[in-house]
C-alpha cells in the first residue's frame, strides 16, 4: 500500500484514479503537478470540473449540450433546419462540425440500441425525434450512426419508424472503417461520408 | 477550432489540457465521463484538487508533504533519527517507503542543482539540512539523488558542505540504470540500492 504521508495528496490520487485511463501512477504526477502551480490553476480545475456538472443543461430540442435551453446549433437561424443528422452522442456532434460540411441540424440520441447492454429503444430520445417530425419541417433525417451491429441496428429501427413521416431518410456513406468509432475518423473522410450519403434503400440493397 | 456547444464543457477541457499528458482529446473524454457519473462525483474530484493546494502543508523538517507540521516519519519514534536519506523530491520519498528497506529520517531539496534550469544551491532546501546536522545528532547522511549530471553535482555540492559535519556520507549504489528517475525503478533494485550504499569516497575513486 502506498504511503502518501498525506491524507489530501492520498485523496486527490484516488479521484485522479476513478477517471479513465489515469492509474496511480498518472494520478500522483497530475496532483503533484497542481502542488507546483500556482494555487489559482487547482482552483480553476477544480470549480471548472465542479461546474461543468451541476450547471450543464441539454438542448430541450436536440439534446446535444448546451448552456442555454436551445443549443446554438438549434437556434443559428443560418443553418438549414429541414435536415435533421441523429447521431449517437455529443461528440459524433462535434466531430461532424469539425468537418465544416454539414449545415442542418442535429438529433443526439444519447446511445444505440444495444440488447447486450440492455439498451433499448425507449432508453434512447428517439420519441422525441419522432415528436420533431410533427412539429418542425423535416425533408430529410440523415442517421450518422456507427457502422458497427448496433449501429445498423438502430439504423433499421429509426428507419421503420421515419420512414412514413419524413421524406428522405439517409445514412452516411461507409468511408468510415467497420467497427472504427466516428469520433476517431478522420475529418477528410467523415466530411465526405455526409456529403456523399446515399439513400437507406439502397444501403441495404 | 473546435466548438463545444458549451462554455462550461469548454472550460473543464481546457482546464484539462493544462495537466502534463492530457490532450484535447484526452479532455474531452475525461470531461464526457464526469458528465455521464453521478454529480457527487465530479464534486469529490474538483473539491480533492481544491482543498490539497490549498490545504497542503509541507513537514518543516524535512520538507516532506504532510497534513500537519511535522510529518509521519518525522514523528515516528520507532524511526532511526540519526540517519537522513537527502531525496529531490516527494516521490523519492515514497518509492523508497515502498522498498520497506529504510527506517531512517528523510530530507526533500525540492530539487537539484541544474545551472541549465537556472536551479542553484540556495533554490533548494540545503540550509535547513545542514541546519539538521546542528539541531539533530545525525550520524549518516545518504544522498539518493538521480544518477544524472545534476545527481553528481549536487552529490558533490552537499558532500563538500557536509564532510565536517556528519561522520558518514554515503550514497545509494548505482544499481539504477544510468539516466532513469528514481520513480520508475523496481522496488528490489531500489531497495538493493540503500542497503548497498558506498562511502562517497569510494564512489569517486
Amino acid at each position: 500500500m502506498q504511503n502518501y504521508s498525506s491524507k489530501l495528496l492520498e485523496e486527490a490520487v484516488n479521484e485522479f484514479t476513478r477517471l479513465p485511463g489515469i492509474g496511480r501512477r498518472s494520478a500522483l504526477r497530475l496532483a503533484l503537478h497542481l502542488l507546483r502551480q500556482d494555487g489559482s490553476r487547482s482552483d480553476a480545475l477544480g470549480n471548472a470540473i465542479i461546474k461543468l456538472r451541476s450547471d450543464i443543461r441539454y438542448c430541450t430540442r436536440c439534446h446535444n449540450i448546451s448552456d442555454d435551453e436551445v443549443c446554438g446549433i438549434c437556434s443559428d437561424l443560418k443553418r438549414d433546419g429541414s435536415i435533421i443528422c441523429v447521431v449517437e452522442d455529443i461528440r459524433d456532434v462535434m466531430a461532424i462540425e469539425n468537418t465544416g460540411q454539414f449545415r442542418g441540424m442535429y438529433h443526439v440520441l444519447g446511445g444505440i440500441i444495444s440488447p447486450m447492454d440492455g439498451i433499448g429503444p425507449n432508453d434512447l430520445s428517439i420519441e422525441s425525434l419522432l415528436g420533431r417530425t410533427e412539429t418542425e419541417e423535416i425533408r430529410e433525417v440523415i442517421m450518422a450512426l456507427p457502422a458497427t451491429t448496433e449501429g445498423d441496428t438502430t439504423n433499421y429501427y429509426l428507419f421503420k419508424k421515419l420512414k412514413d413521416r419524413v421524406a428522405t431518410i439517409s445514412a452516411i456513406s461507409r468511408g468510415v472503417a467497420i467497427g472504427d468509432e466516428l469520433e476517431f475518423a478522420d475529418e477528410i473522410t467523415l466530411g465526405k461520408s455526409i456529403l456523399n450519403r446515399i439513400l437507406y434503400e439502397k444501403l441495404t440493397e
